[in-house]
């Protein structure tokens, strides 16, 4: 859809800001400060940072950097990328999070977002295409109810650790198109069901409406999240058409597609969230504007679309 | 991927093939008598023709060509588009679908399949963009809750008529990536609650492995639509990456991309499924390749990968 009017200058915006967060894939040719002094000038009190643009300073400097201009981290993106069928890749991939859980802490927020990732078979050194087994078998590397378990099973590895460092595996449901190749967790429902044996402040999910708009138990899922305490984030961005040739890069700002933003937030506020609302697109002409154009376009529509059922 | 080795030639496929169908969107530029002859070439017994086809014949004269070549017909492709909130439009699809209704009923199928429709706002006239209402309402053309309300009464508008013609709705749920703009149902377990209020012979639905391969709660929902006896077919195409520009044009053949058939194939032979397995791909490639050529690699793939599990 054709962005709508006028996009009001940063600062002049009229509504409270104060929940509204930006995560930096957002404003992906921005530094960790860049983003940081963007989000500031822009009036928000909290920024939700990219492990990539956190380690290129070192994370006690990011912090430092994020503290010192009085923002909140909203959450850390991301561990997860637990799907492997190879023993020493798992190793790899849980020591990875490991590093991300120790980030998150240094940074000052409890929320680790994770994206499980996809099937072994989207992962194969050399390319997608692997040959099948003896005709009559299951094939591993397109087992995907397999792959869901070993998710399942590395979230229960890395819960003492992180439970040990105060913060929490916030596992992100992916939109169904992604899940041969970035996330076998799809549904709102599957993540609570994976969440469900560890505590709430140790394992929760995040509901981000790009990936969950479609879903015909939203409402129940949303509900059940909030009452078990589960729901760590809010992330708002829209479903455009026709998608981008990059699917992964085909979300746009709320109010250019086709998400019903009322509704959902009304869910969410009604499961009791207080939380904070990030904002995280990935789109080539968003990323190409200028950072702070981005960012008053986020408050226009966050004001105009999502805070009045917030 | 790549596909797998060489494909054997029309005829030669070592296997049981009673069970396979064309559906002829696979070889979408034969005509319906093209069509009905390369299945028979083939060694086919049946055929899910797509209303275009049969109506470029007369539906009359379409089941004479089939019956002449002594195949069945699976299926009809399709009624539906059932989601409009404008009350004109709403007859002229009902009376649309009354008039499929008959001519699967002339046809000798009783399985009608229906595409529900996506939302208002993608089929606006004059293209997807709409303007919002006054800041704090739902806005109708975005509420799915809505659409997905209207889709339910109307199949209880049609359910009567259908079931004096002796055809069963078939609901088809689509992949997520199209609820925006072709299909409201998005999960089997959503098109079963709509079919409950009705009858088994009257409303059913169809496991399409393309559109539902994804879904975590697959197993469970097969298994429910089985005991109700509602599965009224069983569709085989293969979730292909990277997406085609037009997502709908993204399938493949059977075993070049990440479906595990052997898995969701025994769930639907444990459901109590003993119907047609129709191969139904809308793939450019596909398409542009000879009709017969399609229907060795058809069957060769069904033999390989979908047979051993039915």
């Amino acid at each position: 859809m054709a962005p709508e009017g006028q996009d009001v200058r940063a600062g002049t915006v009229p509504g409270d800001l104060s929940r509204l967060s930006l995560n930096t894939a957002t404003t992906k040719h921005w530094t960790l400060r860049e983003a940081v002094d963007g989000a500031a000038r822009a009036g928000l009190s909290s920024i939700g940072p990219w492990r990539d643009r956190v380690q290129e300073v070192g994370t006690v400097e990011a912090a430092r950097i994020i503290e010192d201009a009085g923002l909140r981290v909203s959450s850390l993106c991301r561990g997860g990328f637990l799907t492997t069928d190879d023993d020493v890749a798992a190793q790899a991939a849980l020591d990875d999070n490991r590093r991300a859980i120790v980030e998150a802490a240094t940074l000052g927020t409890r929320e680790l977002v994770m994206v499980v990732g996809g099937l072994p078979a989207a992962s194969a050194p050399g390319g997608p295409a692997l040959p099948y087994p003896a005709r009559g078998d299951v094939d591993p590397a397109r087992d995907l109810v397999a792959a869901r378990r070993r998710v399942a099973d590395r979230i229960g590895e890395l819960a003492p650790f992180a439970a040990g460092h105060g913060v929490r595996l916030v596992l992100e449901p992916l939109h169904p198109i992604f899940a041969a190749d970035r996330a076998v967790i799809s549904t709102l429902g599957q993540a609570l069901d994976i969440a469900e044996p560890f505590p709430a402040e140790v394992v929760g999910v995040v509901v981000d409406t790009y990936h969950v708009w479609w879903d015909p138990d939203l409402q129940r899922q949303i509900a059940r999240a909030g009452a078990a305490r589960r729901i760590a984030g809010y992330q708002v961005c829209d479903w455009i058409l026709p998608l981008a040739s990059d699917p992964l890069l085909s979300r746009g700002h709320v109010g250019d597609g086709y998400v019903d933003f009322a509704t959902i937030t009304r869910w969410v506020r009604d499961a009791g969230y207080t939380g904070d609302v990030e904002v995280e697109i990935f789109n080539e002409s968003v990323w190409s504007a200028p950072g702070d154009q981005t960012l008053a376009t986020m408050a226009e529509r966050y004001v105009r679309h999502v805070l009045p059922h917030l």
